[in-house]
């Protein structure tokens, strides 16, 4: 059993690339400034910073050798740090890849993963380009072989439990139901999230990998993700699901959750900070600053 | 005539106890954080930290001696270093009054305040106890003497352009028209801002103090301020007038003006990042970072 006194590593991981969408730069740079300071170690994924130039779709993954690379490289990181615990700063979803591989191959079957999203992120290439809706597909052993590859210990389905998630598309709710995935949906985390401690407990669960994709907050009260960007049209993001929980509610299910098994890694993703990303460039722009 | 490459002073002003709310403390450091890098030199007033203890209605102003005890310092930071040109990143409105009578005294009928807002801030103790609702009243040298004893050279009111503002309270309205300041509503702003090129020729300015309310910017748009609070109510505001400008319009109308004039002080304020505060808040609590 580790606890928050041990050797943690916290990865700053800024890919962009994985939601081809640059302004995730950025939205890992301010995560990781507005975090609290690092008691342990701290390391920063080397990615390439956006330049402006379109990615290419490299047989089915967009930007695929810039997140083959960059999966590596965290896959290094940890290695050579080997720690208890890991914190991830992302950068879009696909960020949890790495850790989550390494803490499945250091804690086996004592591990869950409470995947805290309102996507499944089950897809592969012959559904969708954008690998951050591959990443837990991947960890369970499924999807390209680019991201599959150093998946030596997959992480198994029943060991898995989807947090407020709501409206799958027809792929991921086959792909759900498939692998007998555990899901809770907005109204149930509401509820006490019952569902999650009945996995927990039904599973042998004792340490928790927590992946949170800040896209389960609802974006007409979190402005800080895609589905809120300034502007927008009601069907711009096509039948994607958005987000229905508060914040708080996401700090209730998460806290409950870690009172029943010993939180061993936590990642933070997609956080796309339109307002702050348009105050500096404004800033920029303005006399006697620019 | 100064230009951006002469002695400049950045001063860093995280006062929010003219807006009587602590959340301008954080917009103050997020937004010196966001901005380029400064070239000269940058000072920080002193402003008491947010302790989660309301303030006192003083008089009339609320938070009076922390307002005051600030004020100063901000006049004896600018004083030492004498600079041709300032940057003031607020905190709140009331920021601008050290800053802004510095330059009113250094340039003297050359300078004009453009004034980038959707209300002209010149109530005083009698109308509203929030005292960045008074600023450029006391650089005209009306209001309270606390705000105004300073003020040796006191701002002409031809010398003042409020630019975006739209739907005055009576009691602003009748300020405005009694001390015949010029106004260029949002629609004005966005055809053109003729109105703005006008009052710069007719008054002989050639120097520019330019006031950025970030409250004139459209909350709909923008949502790092007040009228943006998540959660809001249509009416918690009560008959405030909120921003119907882009990002775009403001810099289009800033740029335009200091085409014609030299700008010699720009402050922007009222940054209200309601997000990013309520990010950090949850990054705080949850585990492995907390």
């Amino acid at each position: 059993m580790t606890d928050s006194n041990s050797n943690n590593l916290r990865l700053i991981f800024p890919q962009w690339q994985g939601g081809n969408n640059e302004s995730y730069f950025f939205g890992s740079q301010l995560l990781a400034w507005l975090a609290p300071a690092e008691k342990g170690l701290t390391a920063e994924v080397n990615v390439l910073p956006p330049a402006g130039i379109p990615l290419e779709n490299e047989e089915g993954i967009i930007g695929r050798s810039q997140v083959v690379s960059q999966l590596h490289n965290a896959r290094s990181l940890i290695r050579e740090n080997r720690p208890d615990t890991l914190v991830t700063l992302g950068g879009d979803c696909l960020v949890s890849l790495a850790p989550f591989s390494y803490l499945v191959e250091t804690y086996g079957e004592k591990l869950g993963v409470l995947w805290v999203d309102s996507h499944p992120d089950v897809m592969t290439p012959d559904q969708f380009a954008h690998s951050h809706a591959h990443v837990l597909g991947a960890l369970m052993g499924n999807g390209d072989e680019d991201l599959t590859r150093d998946i030596t210990h997959p992480l198994a389905p029943e060991k898995v439990m989807i947090a407020g998630i709501h409206d799958p598309l027809d792929y991921e709710a086959g792909f759900i139901a498939e692998h007998g995935i555990a899901t809770c949906g907005p109204d149930e985390v509401r509820q006490g999230a019952g569902a999650v401690l009945d996995w927990i407990q039904r599973e042998n669960i004792t340490c928790l990998a927590i992946h949170l994709d800040l896209d389960v907050l609802d974006p007409a009260m979190f402005r800080s993700v895609l589905f809120a960007r300034p502007g927008r049209g009601q069907h711009d993001f096509g039948d994607a699901a958005e987000g229905r929980l508060s914040i708080s509610e996401v700090i209730e299910l998460i806290n409950i959750a870690s009172a029943s098994a010993a939180p061993v890694g936590l990642t933070v993703a997609e956080h796309l900070p339109w307002d702050v990303i348009n105050l500096k460039n404004m800033l920029a722009l303005l006399p006697l600053l620019k």
